[in-house]
């Protein structure tokens, strides 16, 4: 099943659609944060009449399980540029809230300066697949396809800092539109693992992810960091370059930090 | 008038409040957006019955101008450590709306690493004071107290990176809670205007701050940093520290950069 079916949304009449989180998009059970938040926004971009997500902000209130969802929208304003809309996902519960604003990109300009330029990264094909078995790692790397350094590989566990680097594309190189960009912003393994710290798994508080523009296909170079992990709190900030080298979208998401 | 006046609530029943956008907190007219997310969030908090503001996003739909508004809130989740709230903050018009969580950061505890310390600062005293004038700067300078290195103060339409740094008190040191620190996120002079860019304003689309911990009393070493300026957008990047040399709030924003 490609991203599009698995992302897809029905409408349902009063700003309401229906949705199904598709089996196999989940880390260790739970539906990806990248996903849930993906599916919400093509809802909310359609309630919006704006294709693209600029600023999207979700707040994750439970795990998200495989089957029948739904995504209720209010457009807050529909203003000149953007239209910001505020939508929630729920099951049998709420499973994440979200306000965005949404716009076009498609011309999409403006004055440039860049003060860093996309990660340093092999050529894909010497880079590391991460491919899921039945055990490892979750079934979710099936949806997608990253593929890390060797150098980034070899750190998971050890005494570095919280980072991680690689290429992401979708599944078979399904193509990309500015939906897709909130799965690569949650898809890499979380940095803290490239560290020794005991921590086996920070879940998101919250995720915002700025579009600056629509991709060009082909794999993404992605790049996330953590600077502070402090008071049972952690950010990790994002950055995804297109194939021709421009940067499309940056993220942040705050997570939590188990007590160990 | 204090902070704590000029951002005070009053409840009307049913999730709703009631509060003035006092004079002097404006920028060439429109009052400032970290002062209107405060005023938000501490309706929000009391909404929640958690008082600080983990992690709140606002999204700016018009300009504030002094006078009476109103905030209402909506509880999406009381979960066992955050409460998440909606809140629209309106005055004849929607003027912003929130989405939080909210928590209790008194026993803020957790293991820390952290990359990077506060930013190096001369001390208070040797710093240049921003006080408003009839003209230059804006009003809401008068609401705080914000002192520039020499060095950042005179690189203001310089041509070097864009990025601003210094000391931020409430005006006269009035004590801080975690609600004063989202002005502190949006007090500063825009990283843009220490750039040869011919930028004169940069209006603000969406604000995430992360609150990690209470502050301790006295000036707050802030500091901000822009990577990309690309596709008519840029981002602002903050850290905010206590007096004790902790990490106590994080914020980025995203602004449009106007067409020059």
């Amino acid at each position: 099943m490609t991203f599009a079916d698995a992302s897809a949304v029905t409408p349902r009449g009063s700003g309401r659609w229906s949705a199904r989180i598709a089996p196999g998009w989940d880390i260790v059970g739970a539906a990806n944060g990248g996903y849930l938040l993906a599916m919400t926004a093509r809802a909310a971009a359609l309630a919006a009449g704006r294709p693209d997500p600029v600023t999207v902000t979700a707040h994750y209130l439970a795990p998200g399980s495989p089957g029948e969802v739904g995504v209720d929208t209010e457009v807050v304003k529909a203003g000149k540029r953007f239209t910001t809309v505020t939508a929630t996902l729920a099951a049998d519960r709420p499973l994440l809230r979200m306000l965005g604003s949404f716009g076009d990109l498609e011309a999409s300009v403006g004055m440039e300066r860049l003060e860093a330029g996309p990660p340093d990264l092999p050529p894909v094909e010497d880079c590391i697949p991460i491919e899921p078995t039945e055990t490892f790692p979750p079934p979710f790397m099936g949806r997608v396809e990253l593929r890390l350094p060797p150098e980034r590989a070899a750190a998971w566990g050890g005494a570095g800092s919280p980072g991680v680097e690689g290429w992401f594309r979708l599944r078979g190189g399904e193509p990309l539109d500015t939906i897709a960009l909130l799965v690569a912003v949650d898809a890499f393994p979380p940095t803290i693992f490239f560290t020794d710290l005991p921590v086996a798994w920070v879940p998101t508080l919250e995720l915002t992810a700025h579009v600056r523009a629509r991709p060009a296909q082909g794999w993404l170079r992605c790049s996330f960091t953590t600077k502070f992990i402090t008071g049972g709190f952690l950010e990790e900030d994002g950055e995804v370059w297109d194939s021709e080298g421009r940067l499309v979208a940056q993220s942040r998401q705050l997570a939590l930090v188990p007590r160990g």
